[in-house]
C-alpha cells in the first residue's frame, strides 16, 4: 500500500494520470448522482480504466471514495502552522467554514453518512479517513505544547469548534461570521 | 394547515388512519431505499392511499418527510420540564443521545441533507423542521428564565451541546457516556 501510494504520487508516471483520472471521476459521480448510487464500474469507465486496476489499487469502493475525499480536504484545507495555537486554530476554523460552505462543502458529512451504512469495509473507511484528519489535527495541537502552550485535546476541537461550523451549515442556522468563528476559538481557549 | 393538522390528529377517524399508514409508508420506504430515492407515488401506493389526497394534505414530497421526522422526533424526544435548567437540558441531551444512537438515529441528519439538495421546497421543508423543534428549545430556556435562571441562548445549546453529539455519532468519534454528556451541559453553564 505505501509502495502503490509512493507510486501513485510521483508526478507525471502512468499510476499518476490513472489517480487523476479516477478522482475526476469519482468527483462528477458524485456530483451527479450522489453517495451510494455508483459502483466501481462506473467509476472504471468514466476514468477509461480497468475494474481490476481499481480494485487492485485500493481494495474496494469505500476507499476509493475515502482517498479521494481525503485528498481534496488535505489540498484545500492543510492543517495551518502559524506559530500560535490561536492563530492555527483561527485558521483551521476559517479554512473550514470556507470549505463546507463552498459548492460541495459537505462532502464529508455526506460520505460519512454515506459510508455509514455500508457495513464493516463503510465504517473502516470511514474510521481512517477521519484518523488521517485527526493526526494531522494532533500533530497542530503538539505543536502549540511544545511551545509551551495548552491546547486541548482533539475531541474538545472537534465538539466545540468543528461540530458547530458543521452543524450551522447542515440546519442552515446562521452565516459563519469571521466574528462568530474567532468566537468560537475564544471559548474553546478560555 | 392548522384545520388540516387538527382533523389529522383526531384519533380513531379515516384522516387519523391515512396519517399513520403514510408514516408507516415513509419509515419503510427510508429504511429500504434512503432518502432522495423514492417518490410521493412510492408512498401513495405502499399506503393505499391516492397521491392526490397526499398533495391535498402535505403539498409536497419534502412537506410530507418533514412531518414524519417531527412527528417522530416529537413523540421520542419530547423537550422535558424538570423544573431547573440543568435537569432540563441533562435530561434532553440523554434523550437526544438515545435517539441518535439507536437503528436509524441519524435520520435528522440524513434528511436534513438530502433537503439541502432539493431546492426551495427543500430548504423550506428543512427550515420548517428545524423550527419547530428551536421553538421547543426556545420555550425550555424561557421557562428557566421565568424561574430566575440565566439560561443560554438556543445558538449556544445547540453548537455546544446538540452538535457535538451528533458529531460523534455520525464520526464514530467515541461513545456517549452519560459523564461525558453532563460534562457538556455543565461546560455549556459554566
Amino acid at each position: 500500500m505505501d509502495e502503490q501510494q509512493g507510486r501513485a504520487r510521483r508526478p507525471g508516471g502512468r499510476s499518476a494520470r490513472v489517480r487523476a483520472a479516477v478522482h475526476q471521476a469519482v468527483t462528477e459521480l458524485v456530483r451527479e448522482r450522489g453517495y451510494g448510487n455508483f459502483a466501481v464500474g462506473d467509476i472504471a469507465a468514466r476514468a477509461g480504466v480497468a475494474d481490476t486496476s481499481l480494485y487492485r489499487r485500493w481494495g474496494n469502493l469505500q476507499a476509493l471514495l475515502s482517498d479521494v475525499l481525503l485528498t481534496r480536504l488535505n489540498a484545500q484545507s492543510p492543517m495551518p502552522d502559524t506559530g500560535s495555537l490561536a492563530g492555527d486554530l483561527r485558521t483551521h476554523a476559517a479554512n473550514v467554514a470556507r470549505e463546507v460552505t463552498g459548492p460541495d462543502g459537505l462532502a464529508l458529512v455526506r460520505l460519512t453518512l454515506a459510508l455509514s451504512g455500508e457495513g464493516q469495509q463503510g465504517l473502516q473507511a470511514r474510521d481512517e479517513l477521519l484518523a488521517d484528519r485527526t493526526r494531522q489535527l494532533q500533530a497542530m495541537l503538539d505543536r502549540a505544547r511544545g511551545r509551551g502552550e495548552d491546547p486541548p485535546d482533539v475531541l474538545e476541537v472537534l465538539d466545540h469548534l468543528l461540530a458547530p461550523i458543521y452543524m450551522r451549515v447542515l440546519f442552515g442556522a446562521g452565516p459563519l461570521t469571521p466574528d462568530y468563528l474567532d468566537g468560537l476559538v475564544d471559548r474553546l481557549l478560555a
